[in-house]
């Protein structure tokens, strides 16, 4: 896995010749392609590209690059990005008290299937401090006072100073169960991840399991989406079901539902991770 | 496929000796059970039981155990129900222009797969008459007219009057596109089940792939149901999802979405006919 | 669906420019690309592309566009195909006395899904002559006698010579159950899809569900591929699964498998029908 | 999860009246059954059963039960077992290096959701001491030498002392990589579960995943079983599958298999822990 890649990302008005002019410009430096991926998104009228490049068939650096293409960027309109693989994107995670996401996100960490630095997990509890800290990851303690909307907001914005504090790329809401302020959702739009634990739009906000069982659905779901100012309702990344019977008890429901919410969790941020996921108005482009 | 069985279907308030006294009655006139399935619904506080015997270790047809069986059902306060695999139910086919579940169910039917009779297909359009008449099924072309209510009643009228008639014992809407008058569900309660291709209770109603596509949602699903009084939120039989990408347009979801469509209506309605299905309020049990 | 788009598809031994080559080549003549996709075959060190271009962004038609391209074909050594979607591919169906896979085909056929011709039905039964004949298709009986070498030659002989007189594509074995002959085999490479009743390479060879039944395995599976002279060997283009249980009979497997079959034959059918299938040796790309 | 319950399994030949005699012993002690499946092996003419019945609605606790019930069991020459959920089983892990199971598995243990006692884990290598003992669990570490059959015999019965040692009712072979010797797979039939990660008996042997992607299969999958004394044989418990591409390379399919592996062990290890699997033959019921 040593070999280092450039990964490069664009969306723009779609017109004739886009493909040609980006692979032109990198085949015109020997870029090497080892990936391709194209998107039209009919109705917006938009085209989506992803290219990842061998970073050693080019004769220069991830900033020259960016130097270089400014001016197709600019003819095409684009929204682009260049991301280097010998970087690590930078992961926060958030959690509760229930450590099923955080047990599968570490786990994959440290057998180095996701490639991330993790510079601390926040948490409103301190049950999860131990296995944390296990690993050698920094452990921040930050209470979060129910019904009291001014404490709130000051525990929020403490959260959003340590993000900022160790220049998180990326924050993942690994079962927080807390309502994150729409302030926050904007400003970093796009960087947070959340895991909700039904199959979106069916059953948003609060005990989605007790809602499957009352309305007595076949198969429940987990979706991972970015947040949004309106809850639960912000860009789905990845989402899936898992069969479930008469039989099964809410709490049967809850068990399944972890495996799922891991899964769906662990793929949408692998995703995000590799710069495989492109933003369109509320929905996503994935390249798989 | 020619051994004959009787299904014994039970719900009763839920307490111990159910299953000791039910069996016991069978084994005591030497049935030989072949399926056997119990639940207890914990919330409802209520016993289900569905069992299958062969007919031949009885001394007896269905009618004297009906008779014989009365004494014991009131003891335990039973709702039941005694089924002759030698007498099929009588399936009555709803269908508008689109053929995909009807082919199925017609193709499931001629190859012995499906064990109903089907006495008659009906149908507010002309459009399928031959395919079903090539069959040597009856077509009765019923016209509903639009933004009429006056004659939609009628015309609602002489489906009961033709399902009547053939002494109708299930009634399929295999994607009928018509909303059936509340009179009726309420007549035929447990009787209609209908294909909605979504999964429910996400995007109810009209056109639910041109939901799921401004969603974003990356499955998409069906859901088999007996209908209710309320639009799309009757008890849930089978449901299914199939996955889905950003390159999918609604036409695209049309043609997935037919698949499972037609699998789960298939399932669902093989599940009833089989007298698998149970209703526990606005839930279903089923024993697969 | 009136859109017209040629589709090329091209592999050749990877190196850098391929890409800017192919997408240089259709903007110089303004092509408009709707579809494209990519893949390195790391092990073969291969390059696989499929571009879908929309015929009236191009100033000419199919003819000079593989007239034109032929230069630059030669330059990077590729093996390629240019189809226009006007020009729809002809598909002969062969089939025994089971019906499922042939009623799943025509039923996408005649809904306008499944975008080929069908000059003739070819079968060793007169089962469904009625069936195909409903549909406006000739039909042929070609005897097929059991261990009869010289005379199974002969019915081969006699459904290739049927095959080449309507200037047949495709030919799909839709649960044929008769073995196909080594020349034939070669003849049509990469020309007949075969539907097997199980997951490849499990249970190869007759009575799949049988073996499967046997060694208690709780999945079966079907795959749909080109048949090689090697039986039950040949390259795989789709496979699934479903769930079995304890409780399933042979006779069960048999009736879950038939839905399986149907969706991996038409899927896998579909795939080489827009020419998203590329061999690479006997193994396939597809681009979906 | 207070409750406390006693489960009786049974099996024996088939004919009238079982459950009716099992229940009625049942219930003329006042046993409240929560959950009853029931089975017949066509083939074998076998019957099975599992019965789960609340602690408290009984007289007498297990030792009792199982007293009184040998003159019926004698009766029906039932094979049988009555387990007390108060008493944990004892699961010992074997690992290697790769810990996804072992994570996986230890997870679900602490949250709760795996209820057993793990009195030690045993590996051939060092590496995950550390992780173990985190959890306070013994971690035992045995010598298992290459190509030297003497030792590596040694190296098993130290296992098997270990083993007997804190009293094991099972034994997972967590990605163990070692073949157990026949005499071991005797002695602990139906007590030894390994995880294969192929669909069986597609890929038996070693490097599954290689072979996979030789034959160019469109899915991969994972296996849990019974060990026998025949190499990826034994009884299978539990499969899934997952769907995989032609971009997907060997290390993509170790990758996704790590998810199925953990979720097929899981679960097949969760049937035996509740007594849900019955052996019949070289087959298993189970009563999920």
């Amino acid at each position: 896995m040593s070999t280092r890649y450039l990964t490069l990302t664009t969306s723009c008005p779609d017109r004739a010749g886009i493909i040609a002019a980006v692979s032109g410009f990198i085949a015109q430096h020997g870029g090497f392609i080892v990936e391709a991926s194209y998107h039209t998104e009919q109705e917006a009228q938009r085209f989506f590209m992803r290219q990842e490049i061998r970073a050693d068939s080019l004769p220069f650096d991830a900033g020259e690059f960016r130097y270089r293409f400014v001016t197709l960027a600019q003819e095409f309109d684009m929204t682009w990005q260049l991301s280097d693989s010998a970087i690590k994107k930078r992961l926060v995670i958030l959690v509760s008290k229930q450590d099923h996401c955080l047990d599968d996100l570490l786990h994959r960490w440290r057998s180095g299937e996701l490639l991330v630095d993790i510079p601390c997990v926040i948490s409103n509890h301190e049950d999860l401090r131990g296995f944390v800290e296990w690993h050698g990851i920094p452990f921040h303690y930050v209470a979060m006072p129910h019904n009291n909307e001014p404490d709130k907001a000051a525990a929020f914005a403490e959260i959003a100073r340590l993000f900022d504090e160790v220049r998180g790329d990326v924050m993942v809401l690994a079962r927080f169960m807390q309502i994150v302020p729409p302030d926050l959702c904007t400003r970093y739009a796009g960087r947070i991840i959340n895991i909700h634990h039904s199959f979106l739009p069916s059953f948003s906000g609060a005990k989605p399991y007790h809602q499957a069982y009352h309305r007595g659905v076949k198969l429940i779901g987990a979706t991972s989406h970015y947040i949004s100012d309106e809850l639960d309702a912000g860009p789905i990344i990845e989402q899936d079901t898992v069969r479930i019977d008469h039989g099964d008890t809410v709490e049967d429901m809850v068990r399944y539902g972890k495996d799922i919410e891991k899964a769906v969790l662990a793929r949408g941020l692998r995703y995000h991770v590799e710069d495989r996921v492109l933003l369109c108005g509320n929905k996503t482009v994935v390249f798989r």
